[in-house]
């Protein structure tokens, strides 16, 4: 687990703790992470000392979505100009219209922190596309790697949605590698966790967020659909739509009356109170803790969970080809990523960390 | 319907009242109960004068769940010490180191109530296996022989997981009558309803519930899961976790907030708000009663319960044969089974009719 880049992971007291670790950029999503989630969610379930994991984020928040650095990279916005931001649209500073273009910016270190080098490293480096062995970059065409899904994004051109689902569908499976582990997940969010960081969110067992927190897929105004899907699980089919019609977020306080966060305490006691329920859940034989979590996830599956997940991952795929997909792609290759989310997020009264619902 | 030995039946004004009643030993579940439970909603359903069941319990709680004194009959628990007592650990005395065996117990009337004759009588005698013909005894060697439970239990020995299933499936089809009764079913719940004792309640139509009752499966954390496995369906997928990873209970003022009860009044007044209820779903033709409990519970078949409930039932079989499932049989052998329980839940706080949760 040495080439771990996106995460930490430590063991203490039958507590698995994988942290997410890119703060500069909001723990954004780049290719690598699903992998590294996967293998730290192996290794805690084949540790015999481990009986729970928990999953946080280092920083301001959990994780403001695919780093969209990243994204750019495989939509061909190669004239992109201001630093990309995460979809939380808070990662970075302001664009500015002297700013360098995306290639220079690989290395303004200055503003984007160390780890911009890595997500604009080419992709043929293996910094791109880490992971435990044998985790290798992508053959050139694979659908995985990044100059394919630059062609496959081409306003211009045509889309193959198998190629997008075949690539796409690989971030689903590192995410529910939290759902299919052995042993119990609790997700901790503090700050912020929006569009795709509420896959992960969603793909553990249990939630706790701070009452303050913001969580939401925002996307689901344009370019974006869950391809975890498990809103509806989580919600019911009315309070999902409520949130999946209108791009609106709730705050930890509005989960916790949701039913979506099993507890929401205020942001300086969210540590705490995480920990006493790990020490509690940790108490439990692993064998009864592995069980359970197989009866009650088992009728999710009965109740199709899987095909609904394919549906929300061609579906994405979907989005990000519609003409007001292609229009926020345009837009973010124009004035930068921070600027198109902000733009998108400012008629409902909700950019940033706010989730205001009319 | 002269063969009741756990419950008894009446029917005033509409509504059929089947009523726990074996107070001594807080209900506890013993062979004949889910084959005269499912006798006596049969009975209701075809009575046209009927057009509601309510299931409650006699004495301090609704039920403690599975009567260990029973069990341990099973489970070649031959050395026991001290008086067994239903999982929720409170239905008998202290045990002594002066106590005699389970095996005179069979005559200690004082201590135990005339129903411990009932619980210890040989297999062979009627009384052990009671209810409407043609109930009889099984044959010897049958999957719900005790003496072939017994023999599946030893911890010396190799368990067949399949005779484990066929004898506790047959609890689950019990206690699924309920479920699959034509009329609806409303279970009042006050003071406990633990372990065994919610697979009656959730398989119930609607649950009234003392705010102060307890409501739970502590044998999540050994020796148990849940067999007809509808937290998830009563409670999503989070709260039925939130539960089962840590063995925690419900106040029945909590059970409404989570939407597992529909009321939740004061204890003086649990029997006036529930005979209210009664008498509203009473003034209801039963073809529309009927019509409705099928449209609904078509939603939760579709959605794959019964597979769950295998599953559920296979799971409950393991937790008995795990390591940590035959040390606690060991602890119960030596101590008794109330000082196993308390020892189970003291750790969590939660011993008797507590519902600490940290």
């Amino acid at each position: 687990m040495s080439q771990l880049t996106t995460m930490t992971y430590e063991v203490t007291d039958r507590i698995a703790r994988i942290t997410l670790d890119r703060p500069e950029r909001g723990n954004g999503i780049v290719p690598a992470l699903p992998v590294e989630l996967a293998a730290c969610v192996e290794r805690a379930d084949l540790d015999p000392d481990v009986h729970v994991i928990v999953l946080s984020g280092n920083g301001k928040g959990f994780c403001g979505g695919y780093d969209l650095v990243d994204s750019a990279e495989g939509l061909g916005v190669t004239d992109a100009t201001g630093p990309a931001a995460t979809d939380h649209g808070d990662a970075g500073p302001e664009p500015s219209p002297d700013r360098p273009t995306r290639a220079a910016a690989a290395t303004d270190d200055d503003t984007d922190g160390p780890d911009a080098t890595i997500d604009l490293a080419p992709p043929d480096d293996p910094r791109a596309w880490p992971g435990p062995p044998p985790h290798r970059p992508p053959p050139a065409g694979a659908p995985t790697h990044p100059w394919t899904t630059a062609l496959n994004h081409d306003p211009d051109g045509t889309w193959d949605p198998m190629v997008d689902y075949a690539m796409m569908s690989r971030n689903v499976r590192g995410f529910m590698s939290l759902f299919h582990a052995n042993k119990p997940v609790v997700c901790k969010v503090h700050g912020f966790c929006v569009a795709g960081g509420t896959d992960m969110a969603l793909c553990s067992d249990l939630l706790v967020i701070a009452a303050d927190a913001k969580i939401g897929y925002p996307p689901a105004r344009v370019w974006g659909s869950p391809t975890t899907a498990l809103w509806t699980q989580r919600l019911g089919a009315q309070r999902a739509k409520r949130l999946l019609f209108t791009g609106d977020s709730l705050s930890g306080a509005e989960a916790l009356e949701w039913g979506l966060a099993v507890e929401a305490p205020d942001a300086a006691d969210l540590d705490a109170r995480t920990e006493i329920l790990l020490e509690r859940i940790a108490r439990v034989p692993v064998n009864q803790l592995m069980l359970h979590k197989l009866l009650v996830n088992q009728e999710l599956t009965n109740q199709g969970m899987h095909s609904t997940q394919v549906l929300g991952t061609v579906l994405d795929g979907i989005t990000r080809h519609t003409p007001e997909g292609h229009a926020f792609q345009r837009r973010a290759a124009e004035a930068g990523f921070r600027r198109a989310v902000r733009e998108r997020d400012e008629p409902f009264g909700d950019a940033g960390s706010s989730t205001f619902k009319g």
